[in-house]
């Protein structure tokens, strides 16, 4: 994918988990580091990660989740179930060791979004004494980083993001088990 | 890896996999193409695992559960949890398209493995009429096919699987999204 279809199929995946987010119910808030137009609330900080996500867990007592916009594959089910966990610190892995979701109920709950952060937020978790659950998800942990990963949304999807793919020429063929996504047609003139 | 580590690895896996299903109640039957020295009954068919699968399955009317061995991060509240969903046919995905672990407990149903197995057990469910329940694993669909699968294994996993990685040297580097699984040291002369 070149920079335009990469923001492209971006917007597909964050369009994907906005309407998921909003069928349980839920109002969603976008962090972006770019202005957006976008339907729904956008708030733009253009700091690292961890501090904008910090800042607004800090502005929201009570609790808050934070879902990242690349797991197209999530479901309304899945974020309900996810949401029904009642502990203080709720985690959802990534692919990666990353931390695709997670809720805070805990004042004392910070981020650190980097390498590995899951086993992070367990132990900041652990050092707050905040109970846990670690919410295990095939469709929170698929998040987009590599080829392989889009063979997963072409597999499992059916909303946008899935659409998108297709639409643009990727699909699946047959391999011993990684799933290539080789285009089979090239939508715009290479 | 060379072929005897990854015999004795894939013996860890399946220690792992064993001890986990003994610990919800289940009896585990271990199919393989060879004999195995094994504290478990150990069920040998030389056929593909698609009609030895069948096989099994049409002599155990009831309900059977088929579950891979290379799935090292499954534990024991995950599997409890496949087992209660209740519908004839259960599935959980892996990585890749296949299926992990499936319950029939319908007379019609048969497996076929192959890739994409998992859409196909689907539409196979689909056309006997059988109800059907997908069930969300990180820790099922987890399976081991590539060098970031182990990093995976180390990076959640606590039983013998990831011990093994970490005795033979395998550790995790940090990076942008791919955590990789350099040897931090070799336990074998090279």
């Amino acid at each position: 994918m070149d920079e335009r279809e990469r923001r492209s199929f971006a917007w597909a995946m964050l369009q994907d988990v906005l309407r998921v987010v909003r069928a349980t119910g839920a109002t969603p808030v976008v962090l972006s580091r770019t202005p957006l137009e976008l339907d729904a609330t956008v708030h733009v900080d253009r700091r690292r990660l961890s501090t904008a996500v910090n800042d607004l867990l800090d502005r929201d007592a009570g609790e808050t989740a934070v879902l990242m916009a690349d797991v197209p594959l999530v479901t309304s089910d899945t974020l309900e179930s996810f949401f029904d966990c009642e502990d203080d610190v709720v985690l959802a892995r990534g692919l990666g060791g990353g931390t695709n979701a997670l809720i805070s109920r805990h004042p004392d709950f910070t981020v650190d979004y980097h390498d590995g952060s899951y086993r992070d937020h367990l132990a900041i978790a652990d050092e707050i004494g905040a109970s846990v659950t670690e919410f295990d998800s095939y469709r929170l942990a698929l998040d987009i980083d590599e080829p392989d990963d889009l063979a997963e949304v072409l597999l499992h999807g059916d909303a946008r993001a899935a659409e998108w793919l297709r639409e643009c020429g990727f699909g699946i063929e047959s391999g011993d088990r990684a799933q290539h996504v080789p285009r089979t047609r090239s939508p715009t003139p290479q």
